[in-house]
């Protein structure tokens, strides 16, 4: 990735200064990709932080005075704050505007924003599908997006050009963009994330529960892999908290199969069903194949955890 | 770790030549451990592999000639497959022979292996927690052991000098040893692998159902939760169909409960009860921190996978 140019934006507002919009300030420096940075947080902490660490070039105590003159403004809150953001910041928008969002689900974000916007802006939902278990002004760096899948999910409509400006500064960034409509995001992040992190979630909080084995043993042995559990199940709660309420359609559904398909197999267990067994772990481990050879993850052992050279 | 000053053992008989036994057989190399290391498989294609890459001294076509003269015996086949191989090198074995076992269940190897072994050899169960998603003999490397827990589960009357022994053995290959009944390690392995492993597994089977998202699509955006449940559902499927089989009570007891779990945070989203879910992720969220505290695990993004640093 070459600097750009000129910037993609003049002016980019940041509103929400957690794990996704300080790494976006700092993925947009190092490429030059926004002429000026201005960011709102809710909480007078976060502002002093962002100040403190010259997060980006100036932060506001209002959302609304983040905004003017913006013709980027980029919603980083957690999904069940974006609609009283978006009523909050509408009146100050500038003409011509491109306003997306960065949440995990699309079409609750597109019902609560799009009503309160001026038609003298261009509303363009997003979701960069990257993420560490940290969040916060600090958390963020510059590197998150690189070689990370950034959806778009622009309404019918959208001019053309609009999307490809956006896509322009999230490609600046290091993603893969995609494009797809609002309810196909939902039940394809249904599957690859929102299900496996209540399923995660609840995994730990049952560790957490079992009174023969102690916490410390648990921890212990966690390596075993209940550890890789425990990864996507710390996460920021309140932004999973709003997927789950929010996207409660799409995940009740792959929780139910899910269920059911649980009960399958422990049924097969509990009846010594080794055949089934075996053929279900075979066809799964294929899958797995398919994701290494997509390039997705890597098979080294341990994720390529630091294991050490032998030295003797 | 020092080069040892003399073998732990004279000879050490492998039986079962894949992950765990090649990872040994290059462990005991390494750090000089075992005087010669003799080994077997049930496949002719395993024993030529092992030949060809000279993964141990000697390759016998039985495990009763594998055995002989061995003072130190390393039961290294499926846990299905342990009480067979236990009657067949039975009448085969050197007086004061140490057994042990490398399964990822206790209680139902020491049920089927037991019986079998004469008075004048000592069997002290064990089970190394470590592994990768690779099988078979060239997926052994030296340092598979360091820094990841030996578990041994002596039964009442074990010599101590004799579990020294074989604790100084996996210590020396960088493991961590510790002791426990067999029951106790059943049900600790039920909370930290068995049970996450079975989840893992149907997690992958259900996306694969899912009509409405692509193959392609679950595998392109894997990233966001999903690819962490594929690794631990690409093990081997015949140990883990053995795992579930003879680990059944324990299991389907820790099944149980996640399912109860799942019920009542699938309930919450129904109802939309923000305050318990919030609830419920920040207590899983303090569960990871003191994994993390505890050094099993590395909190650095993306589990450390290959991050690229910012290049202008």
């Amino acid at each position: 990735m070459a600097k750009a140019e000129a910037p993609v934006f003049n002016r980019v507002a940041l509103i929400g200064l957690g794990l996704i919009a300080s790494s976006m300030a700092h993925a947009m420096r190092w490429k030059g990709l926004a002429g000026e940075i201005t960011g709102h947080a809710r909480s007078a902490e976060t502002r002093a932080t962002a100040t403190e660490i010259g997060l980006v070039d100036r932060v506001f105590e209002t959302a609304a005075e983040a905004v003017k003159g913006a013709d980027l403004v980029v919603l980083c809150v957690p999904v069940g704050a974006m609609g009283a953001i978006a009523a909050e910041i509408a009146p100050h928008l500038a003409a011509g505007a491109i306003i997306t969002d960065v949440g995990s689900v699309k079409q609750a974000v597109i019902a609560e924003v799009a009503p309160h916007l001026p038609d003298t802006v261009l509303f363009i939902p997003g979701h960069p599908l990257a993420g560490t278990e940290h969040s916060g002004p600090r958390s963020g760096f510059a590197t998150l997006f690189v070689n990370r899948w950034w959806i778009l999910c622009p309404v019918e409509g959208t001019p053309p050009e609009a999307t490809a400006k956006l896509r322009a500064l999230c490609e600046g960034m290091g993603a893969n963009v995609d494009e797809m409509d609002a309810p196909h995001h939902d039940v394809v992040l249904a599957v690859t994330s929102h299900t496996p992190h209540l399923i995660a979630y609840t995994m730990v909080g049952v560790a957490d529960h079992v009174r023969r084995v102690s916490q410390s043993e648990i921890i212990k042995y966690s390596a075993s892999g209940f550890r890789d559990f425990t990864r996507i199940a710390a996460s920021d709660p309140v932004m999973w908290r709003d997927v789950f309420l929010t996207n409660k359609e799409a995940t009740l559904d792959i929780l139910g199969r899910f269920t059911e398909e649980l009960f399958v197999l422990q049924r097969a267990i509990r009846m010594g069903d080794g055949a089934y067994l075996q053929e279900y772990f075979t066809r799964t481990r294929a899958i797995r194949r398919s994701i290494i050879e997509a390039g997705q993850d890597t098979a080294a052992p341990n994720f390529g955890r630091g294991v050490s050279e032998p030295d003797a």
